[in-house]
């Protein structure tokens, strides 16, 4: 039934026209103020978790300065947020008017969760950026911790709100 | 116990030396080949899935020209292992050797699995690199599909091997 | 005769001012909708041709899985126009719409025709963006074919259609 | 016969493996020096051609300071040069220890001729990079003209000389 | 006393909210022309002075062609001006609609003076965009004159005007 | 007498062979450890130098986190370093071993010193990278602290040590 109703709307993968790749024609769609926010997470070992965990409470930590890891996955992914046309081929190029980042600690299964949120003023949304923006900074995360834990694993990346 | 160990070890964050950022230095390590593969995997509707597996079948598809969408994921993925030190700030600047990117249809999970393996032969490990194309390649699936579900989640990226 | 017309005209190459190097200045014209189309080929051993020709027509190739080749290129042509301000120094930034390229295998020359368009809503033209899609795109399959020949000619680069 | 020669000797494309697109992989392949030599070639309007040639015959033009042209083109194709596995999809990555490209007036055909060279000490060939180089400079010179002539044909891009 | 005006003034480094790093939310400014020059010199010894003076006044250098180091350094400083968002990591994506570079040989001091103008119709000022192509254009000064003179030397790198 | 020493020397400006623009043939040179140190500063009203100085002296800001705007310089200044090849036209692509940026408050001249120390293992000199790396870290203080005081000027950038 979803099928029929898919085919009776014509819902179609947006980046092919006649079978063919393309970046979708957005010319004449209106500009408007665009938002998305997207999330995910990065789980690690108690003992990598720990140590994340004091550069943030303001307790001392051997190994991290207060703050830095989530201050370089913040840059991160606010620069991969604007590189998201040079990374997903057929996306178009926007100038995002805003880009944000939040990183929190959930203590119960040792796992940084991340937010971000993107806003432009353009004719197509930016999904992909937000997605990017998380993606970037999950990676950045598991390059500054992985010499104490190899085996962490980012998950639950997904579009948690859209709008125009 | 294992923070001891960890204190006893030395093991440290290794991109912060006295607390201080910095890309580490490993103008004394020895260049070997080095491999890495990671794995990820993008879930999706029914019908989102059904209309991925159709091109990768042979059967005709309205929607998709056969193999496009992981055609497209590759070549972002790919290009994304090279772009690795521009997404990721305190990653080395490597010359891989080589980039290959799967990608397995999982009809129980609706589910599109990817893996990649990287290698090339320098003085650092290729983990993020691998790490990198696999996101992309998702992010890059995620977007070709995005007409048809907007609610798919990326997940379970992690390393699986990583060799030198 | 033509000369002295360009001198009445002040016809002039537009990216010197005074004789000095610049960006031109573009601050004052109307944002308007710009279309450019241009075109070029790449012409090959019949052998070579052959093989991509199989690709395409549903037969069976030892060499070559279906449509990747032109696959790949698209995605290089659509990726070079959108950087087309990195590659080509005095070219000013803008965000494209809509960028398109088509492939066609011409049996009697050996060669494969590749045709781009670029659209945007901007203040200056896109004809360079569309000669670096089809640019690009040339290169791209000399670089997937260069296995099996060598002396691959890419030629008659130009502009075709231009509008706003 | 030469199809059969080819199938005999096992020469394919050589981006798919099993059908499959991948970076080639070149771990175990000796560094060697490599060089590559590519020429192309922008024919124009006589009197856009004149307008060129006046800039580098030492004759003042009213339009071009001496030089200039070819020294923005040179710049831009030695950068493009260093951006060729961004470009190329499936291009490997290599640090070039040498480009070089010059610029010939055609006075018959009222054509720039242009030739590059590229040197490395790598696993694989330069021939994308010195392609690329020449096509680069080849679009400069359109971008830089194209006020005085619209079409201008850029042509007779290939390789002209490898070794290693 | 100007702390105090500061403090009830709300003035306040830009770039972070509640202490919380981000891109600055521009998404309701009003779009207008904005305009910022920069400057900054390179000082070098006399004999380096000398040489790149020779190349602007028309007396034959041994080593330099004419005006090609500061051709180098505009072409330079454009590309520098366009990738200002990929280097400043919290500055807005902009598209520039003019950017200018000036030379000056200053021979009291044995300097080089670069001047730098930078225009768009954005919801953000350029002055980074100034201040990156003045700061580049100097490096590239450095780069091209450091074989003969190593002790150079780039200061008063400022904004000079900014309008909107 | 100096002239004459650099004729006697035959010291060049080194990106020019017979007058003609290129990137230095580096061929045949030899890989060695190279290592070169800069060091540049920002001067600033004391206004903004007191509220940056709270941000390392551990006193509460209301205005900046501790330490983020030295961590996001730190990140620029890497990642510029990374990026010099395509920031500097005619320099040399190198894999850089280590960058490493220290930042300096200097209470008497109201000013931010910043030094940059690059390292690699290849058959060219790194002073060009930490030249990059100081000025784009000094860039992107500027831009972090350009909403107290538009009047920061950048000065004293030069290499301050050059080892192989």
């Amino acid at each position: 039934m979803r099928l029929s109703r898919l085919l009776r709307n014509k819902i179609e993968f947006s980046h092919l026209k006649d079978g063919k790749l393309h970046m979708v024609d957005i010319t004449h769609k209106m500009k408007s103020i665009r938002y998305a926010a997207a999330q995910g997470k990065i789980s690690m070992s108690r003992q990598c978790f720990d140590e994340i965990k004091k550069t943030t409470s303001g307790i001392e930590s051997s190994y991290l300065k207060k703050g830095d890891i989530f201050s370089v996955a913040t840059v991160a992914g606010i620069q991969a947020a604007k590189m998201t046309p040079s990374l997903i081929p057929l996306c178009h190029q926007i100038n995002l008017t805003h880009i944000e980042l939040d990183f929190e600690l959930n203590e119960d299964d040792c796992a940084v969760s991340i937010r971000s949120e993107c806003k432009c003023s353009e004719s197509t949304g930016v999904e992909m950026e937000a997605l990017t923006a998380v993606s970037v900074a999950a990676l950045t995360v598991y390059d500054m911790c992985k010499a104490i834990d190899k085996n962490m694993v980012i998950s639950d990346i997904k579009l948690i709100q859209k709008t125009k």
